[in-house]
């Protein structure tokens, strides 16, 4: 009853029941060579459930799924997705957009015109192009299949400033039967939780409620979109969705299901989605490092999620790690600034495992050490507040010239 | 009754019944030419109060300066600051340097061993070196003046990355009698409110209470170094310290004095911790602009405060501000998480007077125009968010390659 993961996969053309096709339609104006439109697709009503921007400031698509998957959320054909344009704050003529979007990706697949979910990143503030979104539409339905080529088209037709497609594949196997769940992700700026501007398709053959999908992916994101930071900017389209098109035969639901099963299940949930989360990080716009912030004996959870924050997001931090300068003066500061109630005299810092700070206490004789450690592409900071038992582990980029250069204009 | 004001002044050498002196002890090991010492020494003793960083990590003289305003805060005789080190993350021996600090400020001058506050700015987490800095005081005991030029000096002394001392006096006259309030700061990186890393050395020569004094730098804090952002970054040290002489012979107390001139002495504080205040944003690390964030229409102060530091700290806004992108995408996006409960179809986003978006509708007509008012040094970016009477106002400023790669190592 182990779980099968395969990284770089082709994604969610891995799973039984689903098709996907993509295309270049040239939302950008910046020629028809970059892929930017995707549909997937799938051959039955599926059940299907969504985690979402809690931004204030939602882009349509967002508003619009949302809408979609609360009167409807158990018969779902699929999804169509485009970068170059996040239509987000694009009023009326937005949500207008949004809508026809699903119609027209439905009636290319021959679906209901209320099945369709739609995602859409990229620029914010400027209507869709729907000419070409249409072409877009058009051409991607007669494109769908199961090839692998296809997922890894359809796996980059969702990409923004990122550098590479982010796909994963895990497999297992219950009663004889296999079950997969794949998933395609984007991130590159933008990115903090709660959520990112990413978005991420996850399909499975597996069979659930959308209420049983819905507590999955949420456990799930909580453990991985939301624990990651590349810049502290939360999106107004972030928006993870899970399909489950059922054709294992395989029911994972919490009611139906023996509890070994729905632990598996969750299991290569977790995996999948953990997975694409670090994916995303990894590729952070101009990123040189990942740094794993864990913070450890805090009192609540929520105490040193907000320590890991602090930390994931100060800019002198995130500078220092650029430059591998092992300066815990300004760990210590920005763990001070999340303001929980941290006791300096009771607090350690290490650098993997490597104590910079004991009880307070600088310890200047491991410097040649941490030196060492920061030098790597990915490492840890650990802060031990010796406070209770409650902790979080925040993944993290540093922040480079490089990153301030890309983003001083669009 | 007008306050007559004057920027880039000597500092606190102009003020009656306090004497300046500063010195250059080489705290950094960079040699005796960098000044990073210097004494405010009162004739007699003052009345004082303090406004401190929130920090649960607070530096060894921010402890120190707390103790000491508890128990004697009515006879203080001065303050003795040092750059180069900031005494913070030292455990037991930062407390026993804080209080040495103090006790040979004072013998050096004739004072009692309780008399004096400290205040340190630097590198986090390494031991001061004492025996500079006992000399670093012997010397500056030895230039104690009111000349100019030592103000001037004793404002350089406690500078770290700024790049100009900071400094301004504020005067006015009641019934024939004049009453002078100046200061110095320091600011540049780990600047965000509540407070930064910053100091303010506050003299006047009113007379007040300790509690009275209090109340008004609070009060005069909240609308200046509390409203000022560079890098998000709050600091271990930050120290606003006001002393009063009393030798103008007006008293400015709440309890004793008439309406009207504790109104013209709040002014006149306020104007000084506001100049002070905007001295540090401008000369933030590495900046190229100062932007004043303005939120109004907000439900609460807080919302509106809230919004003000999501857009102000975000590292996406503060690279276009660099680029003179005009993306008011990003404004809407950070506006947006800050949950406050934005109303995206009733926000209006103006740079200066130019609408950029009214109720929630792009006018991508006026972009021409937006484009001029971000090509400034200064600017405004103002949200209407038509849901209330409540505003707060934040001068942040842009995040440049250059603060990256200055912040990359210490």
């Amino acid at each position: 009853m182990s779980i099968e993961f395969t990284n770089d996969s082709p994604g969610v053309s891995d799973v039984p029941g689903f098709r996907v096709g993509a295309a270049g339609c040239d939302i950008r104006n910046k020629g028809l060579d970059r892929l930017d439109l995707t549909l997937v697709v799938a051959d039955h009503p599926c059940a299907a459930a969504g985690v979402f921007t809690t931004n204030d400031v939602k882009a349509a698509p967002v508003r619009f799924c949302q809408q979609v998957l609360a009167v409807s959320a158990e018969k779902i054909r699929g999804i169509v997705g485009n970068s170059g344009n996040a239509n987000a704050c694009t009023a009326a003529q937005g949500d207008a957009d949004a809508v026809a979007m699903a119609k027209l990706a439905a009636a290319a697949v021959g679906a209901p015109s209320d099945a369709f979910l739609v995602c859409s990143t990229g620029r914010i503030g400027e209507l869709l192009p729907m000419a070409k979104v249409a072409e877009g539409i058009k051409v991607s339905a007669s494109r769908l299949s199961r090839d692998a080529a296809e997922g890894v088209r359809s796996a980059n037709a969702i990409l923004t400033s990122d550098t590479r497609p982010k796909s994963v594949t895990a497999r297992f196997v219950w009663e004889g039967k296999t079950v997969t769940i794949a998933g395609i992700a984007k991130g590159a700026g933008m990115i903090e939780p709660n959520m990112a501007t990413m978005l991420a398709f996850v399909c499975t053959d597996a069979a659930a409620s959308p209420a049983e999908l819905k507590t999955a992916l949420k456990s799930a994101s909580d453990q991985s979109f939301n624990c990651v930071s590349v810049d502290g900017d939360m999106s107004t389209n972030d928006t993870v969705l899970l399909l489950a098109s059922g054709v294992s035969g395989v029911s994972v639901g919490a009611a139906s299901a023996p509890s070994g099963l729905r632990t598996l299940f969750q299991e290569a949930l977790d995996k999948v989605c953990f997975a694409l989360a670090e994916k995303i990080v990894g590729d952070g716009e101009k990123i040189t490092k990942v740094v794993s912030v864990e913070i450890e004996g805090a009192r609540t959870r929520a105490d040193a999620e907000k320590i890991a924050r602090a930390i994931g997001n100060s800019l002198l931090v995130k500078s220092s790690w650029y430059g591998e300068d092992p300066n815990w003066g300004r760990l210590a500061d920005a763990a001070g600034y999340a303001r929980t109630g941290l006791e300096e005299a009771k607090l350690d810092i290490y650098y993997d495992d490597i104590p910079a700070v004991l009880g307070g206490k600088p310890l200047p004789e491991n410097k040649p050490q941490w030196k060492q450690v920061v030098k790597a592409a990915r490492f840890a900071v650990r802060l031990k507040l010796n406070l209770g038992d409650a902790k979080f582990r925040l993944l993290a980029a540093d922040l480079t010239d490089g990153y301030v250069n890309y983003n001083k204009s669009e």
